[in-house]
Formats: C-alpha cells, structure tokens, sequence
C-alpha cells in the first residue's frame, strides 16, 4: 500500500493547457461546452495523453455486509446483500442496464459479504440462482471476483468493524484490482458498492473527517421511517463514542466504524490515481471510500470525477471536503455504481467533443471579431 | 397551425400510474433512482405506451439569420450562420459529435439563412466545401432540409422581424417536420439552433412573456464584452419599445421581435405533442420557441423535457414559467442542440432502467421490511 501511494503524482498542468489550446480553437466560442470542456482537459492532464482513449470502461461494484444492520438502521434484511449479488449477475439491476447503456464492464467484487458464494451451489435454496447466475459470468458485460476479506463487519455499536490488518487488506483488495485492470489497458474505471446498512458505516466516516455532527450527515438510505433515522443517528453516535477512530487516522476510521466495500472503493481510487486512470465516485458510500483515500493521500482527487449529487445529506459535505463539484443532480440514492455509469456518459461526450469537433481553420469558419 | 394545435391532448394519467407500478416493483429501494424514474414515466404518459421505444431519436437543428446582427449584438460576424451550416453538414460540429454520441441523427434545416445553399455550388468561394458538405447528406446521421421562408429577419430595431404570414410559416415548417418524422417513426426529437445574433430576439421573447426586465434575461451569448453587453439590452429595449409586441399573442411576439429558427423550434414541438411524442428542449434559444409553443398551447409543456441549464442567465425565468425542471447543468451556452442530444442519453436511461431491470419476484431479492 505505502509504494503505491508514493507513485501518486500530481496530474500534468501542461497537458491541460494543451487541451484548452485544442479547445478554444474548436468551432465554437470559447468555453460554450462549459463542463464538457472541463472534463476533456482533466482527462487530457490525469492519462498524460493528448488523446486519450477511454473505449474500454469498468465499474467495479464491492459488495460487503455489515453487522450494525443488526439495529435496524435499514429497511431492507441482510440477506438483500447477496440476493443483489445474484441480480448483478444476471444483469437484471440498476448498475447492470446503466452499464450497459454506458458501454462499461461490471465488475462484482465479494469483498465481505457474509454468503459463502463458492458453495452457491450446494445450498438447495439457492442453486437455481446460482446456475442463472453462473451463465452470466461467462458474459463479457459482468464478472464475479471473490477477494473475500472477512465474512461482513462486525456490529460498531458493539465494537471495531474489523482489525486494522483486515482494513488494510480491503484497500489492497482495491488496489490489486486498480493495478489489473491498468495492465488491461481499460481507460477510466468507476466505484460502486452494494452493502445492506452501509450509509451507517459511510455517515460515521463522513462525520469523523468532516467534523460535522452526525446528523447532519445522516440520511434514510434505502428510505427508512422518521423514527428509524433517529434510531440511526444515536446508532453512529454511540459508534463513533466508543470505538474513538483518530480523525487524523483514515486506516483508523475504516477499520473501527467503516466498511469492507468501503476499503475496498478507497483501494480502486488509490490505485487508479498511482496508475494515472481517471476515476469517477458514485454515490454517498463511494464518496466515503473516496474520502479515505483522499485522506489518505490528498492527490488522488485529482483523478477523481464526482459522478452525481446523492440524495443522502452528508454526500455533499464529503464532495465539499474534497472539492469535488459533480456532474449529475437526478435525485439519485440507489449506489451500486449507477451515478458512475451515467456520469462516465457525460465525461465521455467531453472527450469526444474534444477529439472529434472539426477547429476553426478545417471547416473554414470565421472566428471571433470582438475579444 | 389551429388543427394541430386542436388534435393537442393532455398526456394520459392512466399510463403514468401504470408506469409506477412497474417502477416500484424494481429490484431497488422505491424512488431510489429519483428523476430517471419521472423521465420513463413521462415517456409512458406522452405515449400511452407501456413499453415505448426511443431506438429512432432526432436532432432538429433550425439555422437562421438575423438583421438585429448589424447592431453589434454578436461577437461572431454573420456568414457564421451558413458556415457552421456546411461544419453540420460536414460533421464537424459539437451537435454532430454529440448527437453520434447519443446515436441521434441530425436534421439540419434552412428555415432562414441569408444565403442562397442552392447555388453555393456555383460560387467560388464554397463549392470546396459543398463537396465535402454533399458527401455528408448521404450520411444517415446528417441530412439538410431547405424550407427556407425568409432570407433572414430585418433588423428588429427598425420594425418587425418578418410579418406575421411569415412568422405562421416558420411554425408550419416545424409542425410539418414533426407530422413527417412521427410518421417515420421517430421515437424523440430533439430541438436545435444555429443564428448568429439569436440570443438578442429570444431575450427580447423572455422578457416580453416573463414580464421580466430586459437587463435580466440578456447574457452575453457568444462572449460578447461587458461594453457590448450595455448596447445589446439597450437594443433589446428599443426593439420593444418600436414594435410593442403583443404578450398574449405569441404569433405577434414571434412576428415583431423573433426568428425564424424560434419559429421553426415552436413549431416542432407543437407538432411533436399534437403526435404523441417526446421533444427535448435544446438550451436558451430553444425555451424561447418552448415559451412560444407554451403560450399558444399550455399543454404542449407535458411533452417536453428541457434539457439543461443554460449559462445564459434568461434561460432559468423561461423554464420557470413553464414549470420545467432542467435535466443537465454543465454550464452549456453552444446551443445547436447541443444540450437536447447529452439529455437524450439521459432520458434513455430512464427508459431502460424501466425496461430492463427485474423485478424483485423475478431476482428472488427480499422486499422493504419497515415501512
């Protein structure tokens, strides 16, 4: 982990500026395709490359589960986690049709989800699931890779989620994967996550390094009642209490009052950012994992896309901590990956505009007469 | 005009609740996916179809000139209008690039360029570039359509833009085009403009129907200077002053202080919602034919979507009265239609969400517990 952080350079300002010379002599005024032209540039100085390629596209969505939904901080039961799992296989979720639309791969990742999934099969209620299931793995569109850290966290209420060695596993589960799919030659990857109970663990990160109060930066998630979020919030109240994650400690924080698919979010961005392969956030659990890794080594958001504005209230507090402004405002709190997907849409019209609009001299178009 | 605007009906309440049904069974929280679930079923409502197709999408990009531009209202000279006409043609526009993007085709219609394109092969000057232009009209993804009315707007600062026969033509060319395209069977058009000096009438039309102040629906369009900025809201307020457009006759409004391209975009959605069918409204020139269309035909506002966000700071006050919510917010100004095709990327993946995602029966995933 300590190598790969070292590898974080700082993106390339010559390279930007090469772009908006590209830009601002595209036909159009100057600076008219606004953010579109923003991303162009970003992508230009992260890849070091006037013209990057971005053809081949992958969300990676880390599924774990997570002990303190024990306390009834979600509206839907633990076994969703690995039900979802099964969807995602079959290409039958959100992050599967928005992926799809996007042209980008789905990667699902057990990084702790509390299923034995390589025993899928042996299990009576879930073998017709798992022959479904098994079919789609062959699909080029969607891929399951076991990088099981631990069996779901344990209940921060009662204690740490997981050991700092197993934390430092999880980001490593991410890195790894980073250093993977580079070598793959894919162009720009997307974080997403699947985790029944996983805005508890996210609000409590969101707190810690925001230094916000707890609910300020908690929400309904998958749409909890009025008296389950106050339920919720005393919940991370008394987390953060008696686990006492060092704010100046990101590890710290993932391990006592976090998350595997957190770690393992923090892992991707660490190591696309060490590999120069621009990343794009999700949602609120991926803007937590995002944070880690920001905190971690604050270069990694300059590799960073924040793909949309989560409905969960502490998702713009994190944004901002980062300062990240994102693409997308639909209301959207799904996760999964689903914000990255569509917003890897947008990013990729920017690049287009840039690589493909004719200049002012090729189409014979007058330029501006008055500056 | 007043038959098609006669056949224009409310969209279908009965489709929407059917919509929702099917939405809320979805393997994902309820709401979790926010606007993209309101785009898919407006989608159902406008076309009384519960599994509508969008495969066929288009791009109606309307070009015309303005006298107005001899006030120095523009930072582009003029002969901008027929050359970004051949850059269409040739492909090398940003509504090329993006509508590819969006796999929308590209209809580029001369509605008022003051320019004769019948001849441009005989002038020395362009049959370079009609060749090249030629080529592309036999692409599927750009055709040109001449339906030219007027060689241009006078000059709205000495008396009106066009008479009002004209100005009923221009709206007859869109609400044909919309007859012949629903006809193809086009799933969703979008709207488009090109017209050096545009800005200046559509802000003259914002004010006229928000009853706003000039000075605060007129931006800088192109990229005009803060001096230039003074003498187009003083041109504007002449304009209005000169013609005293009539704010319950959008005809007259469109007749006095418009444009043909204006005209071309009111008509087309006119026509898209007297056939059912969805119209994405491209950015501020775009609204102004929206508002057009809205004030002939209140209901004509349940068929569109508007796009974005423009930079150009009237844009808000129109959607505003329209009661629109815009889609993207990306700091757009190019307009073409630039906004429409990024949005319609957007609005597919409600659709698809809708479409192709599986319900919880059919994924064996577990229902909300709480309620």
């Amino acid at each position: 982990m300590q190598e790969t952080i070292k590898k974080i350079a700082p993106v390339n300002i010559e390279f930007a500026e090469k772009a908006q010379k590209r830009l601002d002599n595209l036909t159009k005024p100057q600076e008219s395709l606004g953010r579109l032209e923003e991303f162009a540039k970003k992508l230009v100085a992260i890849t070091e490359n006037t013209m990057p390629e971005l053809d081949k596209k992958v969300i990676f969505t880390f599924a774990g589960d997570h002990g303190v939904a024990d306390e009834g901080v979600s509206a839907f039961p633990k076994e969703v986690t690995r039900q979802m799992v099964f969807n995602f296989l079959r290409g039958g979720a959100g992050i599967n049709v928005l992926a799809r639309h996007a042209g980008a791969e789905v990667i699902v990742i057990d990084i702790g989800v509390d299923y034995d999934f390589t025993k899928a099969g042996d299990s009576p209620d879930s073998t017709a699931s798992l022959r479904l299931a098994r079919k789609s793995w062959d699909s080029p569109l969607t891929a399951f890779i076991s990088k099981k850290v631990i069996m779901g966290t344990k209940n921060i209420r009662n204690g740490p989620a997981m050991t700092r060695d197993e934390a430092v596993r999880c980001v490593e589960v991410g890195i790894n994967l980073a250093n993977d799919y580079a070598q793959k030659g894919y162009g720009i990857f997307g974080t997403g996550d699947m985790g029944i109970g996983n805005t508890t663990p996210s609000s409590a990160i969101a707190a810690v390094l925001t230094g916000k109060p707890v609910r300020e930066v908690t929400g309904k998630g998958t749409g909890i009642t009025d008296e389950s979020l106050i339920q919720k919030i005393k919940v991370i109240e008394d987390s953060i209490a008696l686990n006492k994650p060092d704010s100046k400690n990101p590890i710290d924080i993932l391990s006592k009052v976090g998350g595997t698919e957190i770690g393992g979010i923090a892992g991707l961005i660490i190591g696309a950012a060490s590999n120069r392969i621009p990343v794009v956030i999700d949602g609120f659990i991926s803007a937590a994992g995002a944070l880690i890794a920001y905190c971690i080594e604050p270069k990694t958001k300059d590799y960073m896309f924040a793909a949309h504005n989560s409905v969960e209230i502490g998702h713009k507090a994190m944004l901002k901590k980062m300062g990240l402004r994102p693409i997308l405002d639909l209301d959207l709190r799904l996760g999964e990956g689903t914000g990255a997907a569509l917003a890897m849409l947008i990013i990729e019209a920017g690049l287009k505009i840039y690589k493909e609009m004719a200049t002012f001299g090729e189409a014979g178009v007058s330029e501006k007469v008055q500056s």
